[in-house]
């Protein structure tokens, strides 16, 4: 017998319907009533069946019309899988000053239209439930901004981590969990924590040239791995590279909707992966901003819930998914947790409350749940637009990726053409986008783009898309 | 004509009567009424100046008796200099986890008085008018925690620290300031702004713990340089330092209430400090955290005042004299501004923006200087109490600091008495200290503890110093 909750098991007959032609983009889904007669259901979960094929973007809603099903997305050509060649020895060259160099080059365009963030705008986040949380917390402690704070965070915060931790399978204590100043914070204490200057850290590649900045200023050397646009890090590269180079100290990794790519690691490699490391004494660095943001309202599982020694630190924040303009984010550090800790301390003492009490009381409601569907479904929606828009708007040629969720499309561009004379050329007209040579210290992404779906759709956003094809097209020798 | 306000003028006249004999402690001053008569100014003025002779410390008001001359600061054994010997080869011993294990086992007495904090209670803030300005902040940018925040700080925080950082004499321009978590996250950068691991710090010994974690975290090796209780670090000790280790790469100092003696460097010192270091291409690096907190109205002067070429690095915080619960710190590096803000923003990423704002509304109005006001004349009054009462009930040859200002007294016990066994008996009977051994990395503070004065008088308080008085007698062998 079939153990999912019945609106599930009519989802999945309606998905399995739309997947073998039997129902046909466009085509309207039975009605409510009809479904309800048809499968001896009731109205309540008719409509959650519905609702939940609404999310995984199989059905669309139209007015007074009823449920349609959904143009599958947008056909654009995929990335290839990367060649399992052996680490690029340009590894080591320094590039924190040519990612500062374009941070700063782009902040001079502040009229711009900014597809190079990673973040969306504030009307997708739950502002007045924040700020009412937030103005209930400074009401009910009248002495908060006054009082020096206790260290390792605030209790029911790290209570209502401990508990959204559960749905990406990870089994944490609060007292495991320590509060930081964001993920970028988390990632600096758990490379702190490993490895010392010189030492050769694994990331991916491409990877967040945020790490990438982190590292050399850390003094440690990124060692780049291949990633596949689909399912992340190549595990096979990553042993070669071992094999290659006998002085890794750890891997650091996004299995789940990878910055820049998308790519979700499928659960069987994030367990070869925690399996891997820990045999090779190897820390495995998680970093798990981006999670819930996958389309599918099924939580993805952390690699960390494959670990059984204590060797994987898990970092997240709260800065994508719940709240952008608090800085908060949280480690869970294995085994490295007390010296976590302690770095955490010196390095810039505990978080402030205010934020921790608000964001933990409304954790603690349903609304952030409600909040994540939301955010998702609009994400999902924006992300397919902006790819059907670039793949009708740019050169022959052009690739895209297909991520499940998150904020970004990756971008190949035709001709190897270089992503940052685009860069250039696009703020001049007035559109910011994040050239791929940021996100490796080889040049095996010149030619590619970050493109940031996080601003819904809207003429001006289609204007900005248009006048950065025709920059590309301007380029483009053809 | 002297061009200061008349209630100055009035004061200080004042003042001279008292320092000459002419008026003696316990005797009344002249009422109001006849101040106005006998020099000819209005009600305001004459209260002006008794107001400001109280919050200097000379005059006490005695309900519906008018004001009296105050007796001087209590009759303490002071501490002795210390001898210029060559800095102790203990240095490179490291502490961090002396340190840590110290304050872990203090945390485990939470209901103990706590005397080990460098803090005063809330209502020593103006946590009314903090609440205020943040709720107004909250109400005034809907969209705040729902967006992403722009580096560097937020421009009229920064426009108000580089108004207060005229009256230490420095001329910053906003955007040589960088808003950080904390005095710890400045120092913290401007370290790895100048030096990496291995190289050599000199700090003061004497000096604050937090200090010597930090370096200890980084890789760096601290250099003790002897202080005076009363000048600060000796200079002749820090120049045969450089002359016997040729490796100096910064000098880590806190010329104004040094943690923890409390000693203020004269300006002709800071003055010869800041150009022995600019001539040996040492950077120097203030830490000044307490300056607004001297029992002097006038303020006092940074060492960057002296400034010419970049070369100091200036660090301090908002933590200790307005809003013990915001972690809002301040960097001014100078020449390595550039470097310190992409540390900054690899480190930790911009501070949120919701208490950048709310202060900054505050320093904007006069509030915050007659916040201060009230502070530094509380503290004092509770300084003296304290260094009163421990000179009444600890044993004879127990020394003391006079700091002119600040959060703590430095205690020198008879003997040589184990301040670390002093620590441990004081727990059990529900007391904190902070032991001299977490201030060195050499065993020369063993026998001293620091003792904070943030608590006002009350009968629980001095039960507290009834106790640790007991266990410094029973641990004294005579």
């Amino acid at each position: 017998m079939d153990s999912a909750p019945l609106y599930r098991q009519l989802a999945g007959h309606y998905r399995q319907a739309i997947a073998a032609g039997t129902l046909l983009p466009g085509e309207r889904m039975p009605s409510i009533r009809a479904l309800m007669e048809r499968h001896d259901v009731s109205l309540s979960t008719a409509l959650q069946a519905c609702r939940e094929m609404e999310a995984q973007g199989l059905l669309e809603a139209r007015p007074r019309s009823g449920y349609f099903v959904r143009p599958p997305a947008p056909q654009t050509t995929p990335i290839a899988e990367p060649s399992a060649s052996l680490p690029d020895p340009a590894q080591y060259v320094g590039i924190h000053a040519r990612i500062s160099a374009i941070i700063a080059r782009g902040r001079r365009y502040p009229d711009a239209v900014n597809l190079a963030g990673a973040c969306a705008p504030p009307e997708l986040y739950p502002v007045e439930a924040l700020r009412q949380a937030t103005g209930r917390a400074l009401r009910r402690h009248p002495n908060l901004l006054g009082s020096a704070v206790e260290p390792d965070g605030h209790p029911a915060l790290r209570a209502a981590l401990a508990r959204q931790a559960l749905q990406a399978r990870m089994t944490l204590a609060p007292e495991q969990i320590a509060i930081t100043h964001g993920c970028t914070e988390a990632l600096n204490l758990a490379l702190r924590a490993v490895a010392g200057p010189g030492d050769v850290i694994a990331v991916e590649s491409p990877t967040y040239y945020g790490l990438l900045q982190i590292l050399e200023s850390l003094g440690m050397r990124a060692l780049e791995v291949p990633c596949s646009p689909q399912t992340g890090l190549s595990l096979e590269a990553l042993e070669l590279a071992a094999q290659t180079y006998d002085n890794i100290r750890a891997v650091v990794v996004v299995p789940n909707l990878q910055n820049p790519q998308g790519s979700i690691m499928p659960d069987a490699n994030k367990a070869r992966l925690v399996q891997w490391c820990e045999a090779r004494g190897i820390a495995l660095i998680e970093d798990d901003c981006f999670s819930t943001l996958a389309d599918d309202d099924t939580p993805l599982a952390a690699a960390k819930a494959w670990d059984r020694s204590g060797n994987v630190i898990y970092c997240a924040s709260l800065h994508k998914n719940l709240a952008p303009g608090m800085r908060l984010g949280w480690i869970a550090a294995g085994r490295w947790q007390a010296r976590v800790e302690m770095l955490k301390f010196s390095q810039s003492r505990p978080n402030e409350l205010l934020s921790q009490i608000a964001v933990a009381e409304l954790m603690a409601s349903g609304d952030v749940d409600r909040h994540l569907r939301r955010l998702r479904a609009r994400l999902r929606h924006q992300r397919h637009w902006a790819a059907e828009t670039i793949a009708a708007l740019f050169p022959p040629g052009t690739r895209l990726s297909a991520p499940q969720g998150g904020m970004h499309l990756w971008v190949e561009l035709p001709d190897r053409l270089s992503s940052e004379a685009v860069f250039e050329q696009a703020l001049e007209a007035g559109v910011r986008v994040m050239p791929g040579v940021v996100f490796s210290n080889s040049s095996r992404f010149d030619h590619c783009l970050r493109i940031n779906i996080g601003a819904p759709r809207s003429t001006a956003l289609e204007r900005a898309y248009r006048k950065l094809a025709g920059v590309v097209a301007r380029l483009s020798p053809r």
